[in-house]
């Protein structure tokens, strides 16, 4: 087999061999590809496309390109979840617990974040003492005692995604589906988890900026979660404006605290019933979803789901105190209040602007040897649809120093645009792809 | 700029500004641009095609990559002949001779074959004591002084080029028009001359295998050319079977010294009476081709063509007895004869499988660190149309040692197909395009 071959059968619209694609990614893990092939491969698969049977075979070559997670000590149907990413995220922390509080056990193995915010597990760390890398062994075991854990990648996880999909970023090759679905779904694979459910974002604030995009590529990952034996249901879900009001890893640890007492904004709070919902379904647990959302409901109203959360901070060493006082967060000093600058209503907050935002407070990283502070990130007072007055503010921001705070301030005020007439609320839970 | 929009303009089949195009070249030129960046952005261009504004920017850009011969020193219309490359061409030492000998200034600059033979220089350096580099004002000396000069790549000729060819060749982006078209046009601008006539081959032997193509390619070029402000006409011409009967350095010098002498084969002396007819009527000796077709053949018969190669193998330090005494020259010591297996005719001579063999014998470079012999290769005794009878001689074969000779053998009979029924003469001059 030739890496030459490869890259023309795929220019010229051809459809790859399972041999082949593992000739591709084995090299590219290996290092013996060098990367310009790589390049080359990678621009006709974007032009010319992969079809559902490459897609499932490049996904389970990068998935066997590395380590994986054995979560067959663990008792029951693990189920995991995954998120496209967008701006205010928080539902793993929220939908987790209630799952887990549903008897799912919930086996969560999370990347630390690039982009707007952190990842969840920058989120938990913002927790004082909580430690976020366990032995695969104390993470077995914490599932098994409490139904929770999350922990950082352990081992090397999908180095040849790693690989291609650094060349991808820095060649214009990055929004394609199967390079996409596959990127995501040998990760996924490799976590080790029983079923999987998908939030695939869709909208301004999201990779995928379009219904029709989001619902492909929810129909290509649970197909290649089917063909990997995995029950696999992915929710297209709106991410135009941030979910929920916080974006920050403290600011949207503390939220997900006040949404499991019941007190979190309307919009988190449906999608992470809608999740856990699923969950608890997939896991097993309830025999439909709608089971599932009985019983996810009936956790966050008796407590049960805050309770999971507790003892999941307890046990991976975090201050169990949290839950009652925000106070013990980080916070940031350097704060700035974004005021409308008209009467009108809010017809947008512009996602990924809001994300910009924070990042440049400090919440995110632009590159992986960045800092994050825990403390640093935005709060909204106004949503979509909310009426509000000449002066009032539309959101609070928290940044590490006066100078980001002054970087941020800007962007995050052209995140809002007002209008005269109040516009309609938006539909958050689009569709359901795969059961 | 970025070489990221760059990368995605073209990945989207949007144009490229001039501007887009030298930030590419000159940063290819630089070393500044990561080779994964050119091979993707090559991959696109491959894909997604370039208009004929864009392939006249690359080119410039790739001419001005670096430096240029300065031909105002030499008095006349200086007429520059390239092949796109066949098998057995020995048209520049024939046909550069009779243009010189009817007046035409030929400076001709050529590189060195990478291939089934060697290039040009190549094939002069197997005459003894023949120099193929000469200084640039020995250069313009010479042609001043006798007419022709032949001299081998002098300074850093469109270095862009170099480097993006080496990576089109591992990526499998060689045979896009744009990309053939700027990269020989680059080269050939930078030699310098005020009109350039290219003689496309086409057909099995060549990089273009269809007519279809070897048009598109020949109207590329010419549009190229005339937008340097350079007379352009380009040929396309039959390359199924090798030209003439000598593939192999030596060999075809000796060759080209029977057909000036007026012994050549049929096709190859009609190739270079019509290539030197466009030469003199380029280079304005004569008022159209007509007019320069009746020179040439003046020149061939008076024998003034025999006598401008005799000084221009004497002006460069070569021996010139080599013209009356085919001995002189270097013949390896490894032969085998290639005879017919059954009675009938010669329906095909492979072209790509004689140049194959000639390289296995010795006689080309599959990398550039390569040696060459010079006196291995192939001697056809048959041609297309050809009567034979089992076991007569349809080649014979020279080789550098005899594992090389044993290589090469099969793999020239494989080039020989015999039918029952005489086949028709195939055509050899196909068009002219832009004149």
């Amino acid at each position: 087999m030739d890496m030459q071959d490869i890259i023309i059968t795929k220019r010229d619209g051809g459809k790859l061999s399972r041999e082949q694609i593992e000739y591709f990614v084995k090299g590219c893990a290996a290092g013996a590809i060098p990367d310009y092939q790589t390049a080359a491969l990678l621009m006709a698969i974007y032009l010319n496309k992969m079809d559902r049977e490459e897609t499932v075979a490049l996904t389970d070559a990068m998935l066997r390109s590395g380590d994986r997670l054995d979560l067959s000590g663990i008792r029951g149907v693990k189920v995991d979840k995954h998120s496209t990413g967008g701006v205010g995220d928080t539902t793993t922390l929220i939908a987790g617990p209630l799952a887990a509080a549903c008897g799912v056990p919930v086996a969560k193995m999370s990347g630390r974040g690039l982009g707007f915010s952190g990842g969840t597990i920058d989120k938990l760390a913002s927790i004082p003492g909580f430690r976020t890398a366990l032995t695969e062994e104390a993470f077995r075991d914490q599932v098994n005692r409490i139904g929770i854990a999350v922990t950082g990648q352990t081992g090397v996880i999908a180095p040849a995604d790693k690989k291609i999909y650094a060349l991808r970023d820095v060649t214009g090759t990055v929004e394609n589906m199967s390079l996409i679905a596959s990127s995501i779904m040998s990760k996924k694979l490799a976590a080790g988890s029983d079923a999987i459910l998908l939030d695939v974002k869709c909208g301004g604030g999201a990779f995928m900026k379009d219904r029709q995009a989001a619902r492909e590529l929810g129909e290509l990952m649970c197909g290649v979660g089917r063909a990997a034996g995995k029950r696999t249901v992915a929710a297209v879900t709106a991410m135009d404006q941030p979910l929920g009001l916080a974006v920050g890893n403290a600011l949207e640890v503390k939220e997900a605290i006040r949404t499991l007492k019941g007190e979190g904004p309307k919009d988190l709070t449906d999608l992470c019933v809608f999740l856990s919902g699923w969950m608890v379904c997939l896991g097993g647990a309830a025999p439909n979803y709608e089971e599932g959302e009985r019983m996810t409901k009936a956790a966050l109203a008796s407590g049960q789901g805050l309770a999971k959360l507790g003892e999941l901070i307890e046990a991976q060493g975090g201050d169990p105190r949290v839950i009652d006082d925000p106070a013990l967060f980080p916070i940031s000093a350097a704060r700035r209040k974004i005021r409308a600058q008209a009467d009108g209503f809010v017809s947008e907050v512009r996602a990924e602007a809001v994300g910009v935002a924070a990042r440049l407070a400090g919440a995110g990283r632009e590159t992986k040897d960045d800092e994050i502070d825990p403390g640093a990130g935005v709060e909204l007072a106004r949503k979509v649809g909310d009426p509000v007055r000449k002066g009032e503010v539309l959101a609070l921001l928290w940044a590490e120093d006066e100078e980001k705070a002054e970087a941020a301030r800007p962007v995050l005020q052209d995140a809002f645009v007002l209008t005269e007439d109040q516009p309609a609320e938006p539909p958050l839970l689009l569709e359901v792809i795969g059961e």
